[in-house]
């Protein structure tokens, strides 16, 4: 049983770190608003490329040193983000597109070998519908670590062990994510751990239509939740693949833009107005101060605790949890049949 | 099963009527945004009310002529909002005085016989938490209609035969709301019919404090579903209580109001501008169309879609539909001591 | 709010009408029990046919007489029954031929024009797993009637107006499932109603692998709730089909048949013995007052509120309503292929 | 996901490993056959003690030795069983004296430090009614750990750093529940830890009406879903109180003892005949074997995974779920007042 809401409300009125850096989880959202902010084509210290199938477009981010790291907020390594407006279209044939290209770039991303053990664990608060695509996404793994040793060798025909867990959330548990993580892990001893999250995007275009994977782990107060502690092969000594999906944009995020939306219009530059990362090219956004002051009007009492999600998020969360599931299943037991993996969608 | 979202992304791009007249369910912000906009204490044609207890806040507004339902934008008719920022504060002595309260406002609504058959039905979409208001409180109203007429008059002590049912959304039945109710009320010819349903505010501040209960029934476009038809004494040929309570404001409401506020601040009364229901009196916002340009690309492609709510709406669904639960066991089974009622609120 | 069980209680008690003619909704049961009863081949008023797919037995049995009825205490009417002990294999290929016969079987039943209203109702507890059947075939069905009139005619493309709800069972609404469904259909007037059910077998071997469907409607006291009014053609003045299946067995015959296999086997005839439809011809079973002396013992204090699941019953449910309502979109909406009705199968 | 039902087929045919020694997981059904099989009062080597309150009784089991593992087929340890037919009565007066009966007896088990750290593991299959009483339960603990650190000594008030999980089952996550929570118990270091089950009764008078609590922790093949390793004491390296409800009678213990009740009833003692324990002494049952060949044609396919439980099953595993939360609520957190804890029940 959760505590009581007032216990926690003090946080609530938390400033907000600075209101013209608005906060993303994306690595290829944090490329493009760099980009826009520096006013430049290629950013040193990041390597972009991107390529497309009939549905999806794919692009990989590569953060190669800490000049990267600071102009993106994001830590080095790889990310690949792959987009689709058709994510939640509920057709087969392009689920099946969209999960056959998160195959493939997982395996891209990872190598693992044909008897590699895999832990997966869904992230993220089951009671919350925004935040629950990581347990809806482990309901649909398959899980196979306890028949594996049972299997004859030569039946087991490209399965892998697979074990998951939807470990909650603190203030359900009482527990770090991180220490039950690493806690099954010690006992466990997998090849490799996949995290899957949901996430906050800076636009709301991206929620429902993009799916991100990482070989870095998940950083300190990231996703829909905010984990307080990192989920990395550092803390846990052994590779982690995080997925994420973004599924709200932050209130204020959305409150922010739309000053500096009408800030730019009107051409208007105030006392104090900070460049900011418009559309095209740098513009002057609204002072950090002044946005502060309006959003205590506006989004009391809740402030960063309001997020912003399409009314249909439900189905939302079920489809790209069927997609997400489906790619993962293919790339871990990689010489299933397709109707196989399809079957184990629902 | 609900068919795929495309079938009706056309209207997601629908225009917003007004962008500066957002849209709001309570009466109580109607009254104050019509006092605000005409600049005048009292709005002819309404007469409003308040009362107060220890954690509460009554406001009683009463709509008595055209010229009232022009000026808020409702029917003629009587509408309570009950207001409280411990509404979901888990405290069993500051529910029941709400719950108390509610019936008390309740009773003073409407004048039930005692043996008057009462049918309550739950609107909204149980699979949409934010719009599952309804669904939750009718799990927890204490159905006796199948008892009554087994028990003996002598031990029926207060209680009334109450049925409910939560019909479901158009897109999950294929029928319209109002169209199941009045069916079943043409064959369960109940004396009363209380319609629970959750509603879209103008502002974050009444997410999880406010009650509305009114005798109007539900007007068609309200609520967090946007309910097509409406539910009425006119339509069901018998009396309708509407209880509603915010959970959501619409993201555009939040963007409009953003642009607003900043425009008010800076002083800036572009071409064009109209007047603004500031807090501090009419002030001039942004231009209806220039909103709706700058919403285009803040809000695609979910546009009117889009709600703000609070991470923890799950949580704050559950304690609202207690409370008024509690309240409507109580208001409807008049001589059941508290503790039964209480014990009744899982 | 359910009101608390001890109220009911007194019915716990009740007496099983006659332990030695133990309960079973199937009719193709009900034949082979009077079969055996009898020590016929052939029962006068019944005509019987079988028919079979890879993987399915079909049993079609027609009651034409009130001979058959008094026979097999079935109305008079059509009922089929699909066995397969794959029905909750997972397996694709397996559920799509059992949905295709079941299509066409259901076609064969009732000859629908192409643009019949269809009202799809599913019966049962929601919150009562193994009762839970209906509800959970419902949520799958694909739902039109609301989008057909906005459908351009050449688009319709052999798709029907289908409307659903599942009503609730009359501890949860108080109301008798009836009245609900006759309500709605008064408003509605759909062509068909499409009734589907949970119900209790005689052998615990029918649980999860049989499906029926007739065309006589839903008797009162039949199913695992135990409706109490029929829903048929009579009491709703349109054509009612009624699909079931099986999801439990009263404790109560798996006790009775426990009692009479050993006293068959023990080749015991004591004195009061009555002749006991057993798998060899007619046998001589434990008389009933003797049984019901013994049942007290057993079963107290829940007597015929028990029942015999297996524990995967929610798989088994899943499972079940997959497969009915991929048969359902297939019969109702014929033209489509069957890709698409598979990918709405979850 | 779970692997589909026909890769476990081969152990569903598996030989009972007596069907005249039916499982029981509750010490004081085993001590009760033990009596009655041995023909005593007193059984050596366990030491048995009543007490009552209005609406319990409490009945205290040691076994001491050796002698007495043998007799009852349990660990030395002791057992706690508290029987009130009102367990699921809905009534707070009843439900808060059953959770104070619980609180004291929880202590009189266990003897805690003032600041001593407790983790609560919810067992079983959420997905699986009779199965999901131990998650729950946990979703009602009153989970302090996480801001345990946070509050000023002055302020926590008899509150106990508590937290809690549902590590979900092996055919669920792929991984042994023990394993599970020994990794976490290493991460975690807790000072004791508490698991709640679902258990198998030997009687249908037991379910819904008794909560069994020891110290010896959970033996392999015990409760509803037959955990497959123990969680003791010696394999978590701390204290470990178990906590059990039983909510199913296997299937073949219902249909065993039907034979056995006929064979006594009727006198036969045919050859073969074992003495079995009746409830007037012992008594000649039903040879093993004959009822193995019978068991088969009655419980195909399902045989040892069918079960017996009540239709309300759900409702009683809310309710004694509630009743369960707050005894472990009070106990954990002796200072709280019940009002408090009474409020955390749902």
């Amino acid at each position: 049983m959760k505590i009581k809401r007032e216990t926690m409300k003090g946080n609530k009125d938390v400033l907000w770190p600075d209101f013209n850096t608005p906060r993303t989880d994306l690595a290829v959202e944090a490329r493009d608003i760099a980009t826009r902010r520096l006013g430049v084509q290629e950013i040193p210290g990041v390597i972009s490329e991107t390529a497309s199938t009939k549905h999806t477009t794919i692009s990989r981010v590569k953060v190669i040193n800490e000049q990267g790291e600071r102009a993106l907020g994001k830590v080095q390594g790889n990310y690949v983000t792959i987009e689709s407006p058709d994510l939640t279209s509920q057709s087969r044939d392009v689920q099946q597109e969209i999960a056959q290209v998160f195959a493939q770039e997982f395996n891209g991303l990872v190598h693992l070998a044909g008897n590699a053990t895999v832990m997966c664990c869904g992230l993220g608060n089951w009671q919350a519908t925004p935040d629950a695509l990581g347990p809806r996404v482990v309901e649909k793994i398959m899980i196979t670590r306890h028949l594996y040793g049972m299997t004859p060798k030569e039946l087991r025909g490209g399965m892998r062990p697979v074990c998951a867990i939807a470990p909650g959330v603190l203030g359900i548990t009482g527990m770090e994510t991180g220490e039950v993580i690493q806690g099954i892990v010690n006992m466990i001893r997998p090849d490799l751990v996949v995290v899957i999250d949901a996430l906050a995007a800076r636009s709301t275009n991206r929620v429902g239509t993009t799916i991100q994977m990482g070989d870095t782990g998940i950083s300190p107060g990231s996703g829909v939740g905010n984990r307080r502690i990192g989920i990395t092969r550092q803390t846990l000594g052994v590779p982690v693949v995080a997925i994420g999906v973004p599924t709200v944009v932050d209130a204020i995020t959305i409150a922010s833009d739309a000053m500096d939306l009408l800030s730019e219009m009107q051409g208007a530059k105030p006392a104090g107005a900070v460049p900011y990362p418009g559309p095209g090219g740098p513009a002057y956004g609204v002072p950090s101060e002044q946005k502060q002051y309006l959003m205590r009007q506006l989004l009391q009492p809740y402030m960063g605790d309001l997020i912003v999600t399409p009314k249909e998020i439900d189905d939302i969360i079920e489809e790209v949890s069927r997609v997400v599931a489906a790619g993962l299943n293919a790339a871990l037991h990689p010489n299933m049949d397709w109707d196989r993996v399809l079957e184990y969608l629902s």
